[in-house]
């Protein structure tokens, strides 16, 4: 490490000097909590943490902070080249642009770097991490993954005894938001969105959230810090949770079930297994009872067995919660690697195909309720070697079409969708089988 | 810090060498995680753990793992004064004897030192980590609380930023088995206990655990990590779980709540408010789906809001995996006060009593179905202005005692109990009155 403040034992009270790029509501909870809570932050980092410069676009804006004393940049690049910066945060946003320039201009101008950009560190993460390392600096980005849970922490070092097997959780508020009022309002997505929409917890667009691309680029990370790897979105299966619906919702209930939308990473025989999809996950689990915007991560190592952590994943004080704590383990110098593992160490595991991913199934079909449907259908899952759990059949019509609920066994997805492709093309199956994962919970 | 091999920059490849004192199962899982996953834990802590030596009562004994090669002491006080040992984690127990001896000695002779004592840290914790903090070594608990959950760290790095207002959990797995057990079976207290103690469960002579003892170390050392103060066990108000009973269970199904024994520690305008006892958790939030063997532990952040933590309590993985996270700290050089703030600075805030306590209560009364009895019992809580929220009568009976079951507004405990004490005094009312408190829960 060279000569900064930064290598001064943690006992003085040298301050760590913080530049914050960004004020969006985050960047104005983090400069709040280091000011509301200076006393307490000091005690327990050792020495003060203070933020002496800032950069955002408009510098007129009332945003409710006294920035007075505070030095201004137009350019946030510029924070990196401040001599009273010891750490920039990052809170611009976007995976290339501004927020990567100042990332690499941070670590070539001796400074640490936290953000909570997940997008830059699925994509960017190991490069950004090699050079703080290479320079005894410390990236940190707590707050990118499940907002003020300190998960990435707990996997890196609360846990970093075990080989963990499988890490999986709910990763988007948005999503779960829309989930939990659906279920217990009974009115369908769209409606349900757009009311989220309405109170701001879903974007104007809200691909990004519903489609699972967000929860992706969470999963990239955690998966990158249990296994070892660098993180590949491109090898993560995702789906969104647009044809969820409210008959696939009540279905779920009575089954003992209830349906949330996961991101899944599962060291398998076949590679590392990464997957975004809606799932099923049993009610005697407590995740089943994790609601609305809140968020929760399941670790399963082989030492620990399986823990779970919860709470809220987005929001000004979860996340500038997230940012402070990264602050504090840098004004203690503790900081280490930030993937877990040196960044030069970090492997890329193979990636495990979606058909060779091996669980539960819940199947819901439409069908016209006439003589010897049933038994084609399973007769089409005999064939495949899909062995059935259950079977609801509700309501006779022979001019409608009524649903047919079944549950698998444990069996390959290569397997099921070989038999719903047969199963799909029989005359009295009048729309596409609807498949939900099941998946196992502590 | 003196020159000791801790001090050596982590990227180094010097190996962290560590005595073991006390070979029960939790002793022999930190041996067997060090070796089986010495690639890993390499990999994540910069350098090498490796056991060197050991002390345990009885040598000869087959405890199912190789200990060639490993330094032996009969006295395990001499392992802190072995030149091939950096770290002492200690595995005995008991608050005084040995394992504060060792503790002590470790510190004097240059050693960092961990331990899984709850009893211990509880009582001589600040001391120790003085001892520790003026040496500049480490001092580490956390396996003591919550086995495998990284609560300590949690609350001492990853929620650093937040004042908190109230922490609270269940932390005794023995107690959460016994209540799960009872809820899912319709056996009592006694039946079930029986069981706990065939498989292992439970001790022979069960009263640490469920008279709450056991609760009350972690509930203290806690509470001194999420409020800066020191443990006071004499401050904790205790009631365990041997009084619960099977009408309690069902009637609190039916009312929405799961009964669970937890350990809260909250800051009033009264005081830090510290109590273990039953308490009714809404079916809604998710700690009341931890069961059986599990801990969890909730946390709330003024930034953060509620948090959630959960996974196995004991046994050799969990522990050993804290174990393990505490030495790859150490390894590191990440190891900062272990109370979060230094250990001179801890205070000793005000302890409000358990009379000043506000919350809601359920009360259950058995009386004779006698014209005027609930306008009796009504006039009496009307009296002292307590609230009722809810109320069941079951069963009509003239010559039997039936069950009422009140749940009240929130209201001091003391007004409770000047009420229950006019209530138990009246003629229909033919048991005392339980009382079991309701727990507001994320």
């Amino acid at each position: 490490m060279n000569a900064s403040p930064l290598s001064a034992a943690s006992g003085h009270a040298v301050p760590l000097r913080v530049g914050v790029a960004g004020l969006g509501t985050v960047g104005v909870g983090v400069i709040e909590i280091l000011r509301n809570q200076a006393a307490l932050i000091a005690a327990r980092a050792g020495r003060p943490i203070e933020v002496t410069a800032v950069s955002a676009r408009d510098r007129s804006r009332d945003r409710g902070v006294d920035l007075a004393g505070l030095g201004w940049e137009d350019d946030a690049v510029a924070l990196a080249r401040r001599d009273d910066v010891d750490v920039v945060v990052e809170l611009i946003g976007g995976a290339e642009g501004t927020a990567l320039d100042l990332a690499r201009a941070a670590f070539s101008g001796g400074k640490s770097f936290v953000t909570a950009n997940k997008a830059m560190i699925a994509a960017h993460g190991p490069e950004l991490a090699a050079a703080a390392e290479e320079s005894g600096l410390a990236l940190a980005f707590e707050a990118a993954v499940a907002g003020g849970i300190p998960i990435l922490k707990a996997l890196r070092e609360g846990l970093a005894g075990n080989a963990v097997g499988r890490v999986y959780g709910i990763l988007n508020g948005t999503c779960n938001y829309i989930l939990t009022e659906m279920r217990t309002t009974g009115r369908d997505f769209s409606d349900v969105l757009a009311q989220a929409q309405a109170l701001g917890y879903a974007e104007a667009d809200p691909t990004f959230d519903v489609d699972g691309i967000d929860t992706a680029h969470k999963l990239a990370i955690l998966a990158a810090l249990a296994f070892g790897g660098r993180p590949d979105i491109d090898a993560i299966h995702v789906e969104g949770i647009r044809h969820v619906t409210i008959d696939d919702i009540r279905f779920a209930e009575e089954l003992g079930f209830r349906i949330k939308l996961l991101g899944v990473a599962r060291m398998t025989g076949q590679g590392l297994e990464q997957r975004v999809h809606p799932c099923m996950v049993p009610l005697s689990a407590p995740i089943a009872h994790v609601e609305g915007v809140f968020n929760a991560v399941v670790a399963e190592g082989d030492a620990v067995g399986g823990t779970m952590f919860q709470g809220r994943g987005a929001g000004r004080g979860p996340t500038a919660s997230a940012v402070v704590a990264d602050l504090i383990d840098i004004a203690r110098g503790h900081a280490g690697p930030a993937f877990s593992v040196p960044a030069l160490a970090l492997g890329a595991p193979a990636a495990a195909p979606i058909d060779a991913h091996v669980g539960a199934f819940y199947i819901r079909l439409m069908v016209l309720d006439q003589p010897g449907v049933l038994a084609d259908v399973a007769r089409a899952f005999a064939t495949e070697q899909v062995s059935l759990e259950s079977l609801i059949q509700r309501g006779r019509s022979e001019v409608e079409a009524v649903p047919v609920v079944l549950t698998t066994h444990a069996t390959s997805e290569a397997a099921l969708r070989r038999a719903l492709d047969t199963i799909a093309a029989l005359p009295a199956v009048i729309e596409p089988p609807r498949m939900i994962r099941i998946e196992n919970s502590l």
